[in-house]
């Protein structure tokens, strides 16, 4: 079996690209507390591992230019309706998974894994830039040109398994795939119950809603 | 006068990067305490940086993986003589620019900076494949394609003023900015005095000795 890193974020589609990658590789998932406001994200990211059966990290890092309204206190974390659409909103924060996937090729290299699992999509997305396919090519053109396995003739690959699934459909695989989503955490912000006005908890409502399920977070818990 | 954020090491390559990127930047200085052995290379970039007058962050960051000798406890340093030539030496962090750098475009993108200065060279160097002009290049293009600032067609660049210049031309230009080469630390390990014997320490040796200057680092420390 293959090793693989999937970078886990506690939310549904980084537990559905876990599940899909277990299907055959051994994963390592990786965590990172970088600051979000959201911080139960890492308590669903460690609870998603261990139910899946795979060894957890969690990484602190510090970003303290912040430059995010998902890390400075002093930007609200805005709606749904109050974000243009076409542009990129003000959750974007600077470089995140460039730098999450950095992390996720050094682990790679230390302990000789193939690949970097990531669960962005770019159908129904916020506009961010680094969860498009175009940019994940290039992404993968410069671990080539820039890592010890890409000079070797292996570089660590990145696999983006629901880059092109809808949310709808990435509900469907994780049900297949028996995800924990009850365990999942989508929500910007950090409440006791999701907030249900950001635009990460506007794409969960809408996924279940078109997959004609309802949410298992919210299963006993009204 | 455009801000710029220079990755500050403690060594001569980068201060001498300071200090051609200050001629015409405002510059924010950036380090990193990421478990290396030579932990006196940070100390060396905060004392460069304020000689410079320049803003200084320093980040903990933490690669539990290790995956180098720099790192590794359990790992010596290889004196130069141990090292193939035309081979990755054992120094080698696995993505260690990569995330570097990184961080730098994050910072850079967050205070609204132009550019991103890196001090590495492919001439005199150790076969590290993160320290060439075609890495920088594809790491170019994937900023273009995965970052806000790319996506509207200003991306942080990404600035390598001493890419071919060889160790001794690095040492000519450093004097004649003024960059203050006794503070500078080289050596990979963490000793009262540099150990002489790794291929770093070799490096700078023979980069003074080309340069017909003694190494300011030792006036008065024998």
């Amino acid at each position: 079996m293959e090793k693989s890193i999937v970078l886990l974020s506690g939310g549904m589609d980084s537990a559905v690209t876990l599940y899909k990658a277990r299907q055959k590789n051994e994963c390592f998932a990786l965590a990172f507390s970088y600051g979000q406001k959201a911080q139960r994200e890492v308590s669903s990211a460690a609870r998603v591992a261990e139910i899946a059966g795979c060894k957890f990290t969690v990484l602190e890092i510090s970003l303290p230019w912040k430059g995010s309204a998902l890390l400075d206190e002093c930007k609200d974390v805005p709606g749904y309706s109050e974000i243009s659409q076409g542009k990129i909103p003000g959750t974007y924060v600077p470089a995140r998974n460039i730098l999450f996937l950095s992390y996720a090729v050094s682990y790679a290299e230390a302990i000789g894994a193939e690949s970097v699992y990531i669960g962005a999509h770019q159908l129904d997305f916020s506009n961010y830039p680094d969860c498009r396919e175009v940019f994940f090519d290039s992404y993968r053109e410069m671990i080539r040109k820039g890592t010890k396995s890409g000079s070797e003739g292996r570089p660590v690959d990145i696999v983006t398994p629901i880059i092109n699934m809808t949310k709808k459909q990435i509900v469907e695989e994780g049900l297949k795939l028996g995800v924990p989503f009850e365990e999942t955490w989508s929500c910007y912000t950090h409440e006791e119950m999701p907030c249900g006005r950001c635009e990460s908890c506007m794409f969960r409502a809408r996924a279940f809603k078109e997959a004609g399920i309802a949410d298992p977070f919210f299963a006993g818990k009204s």
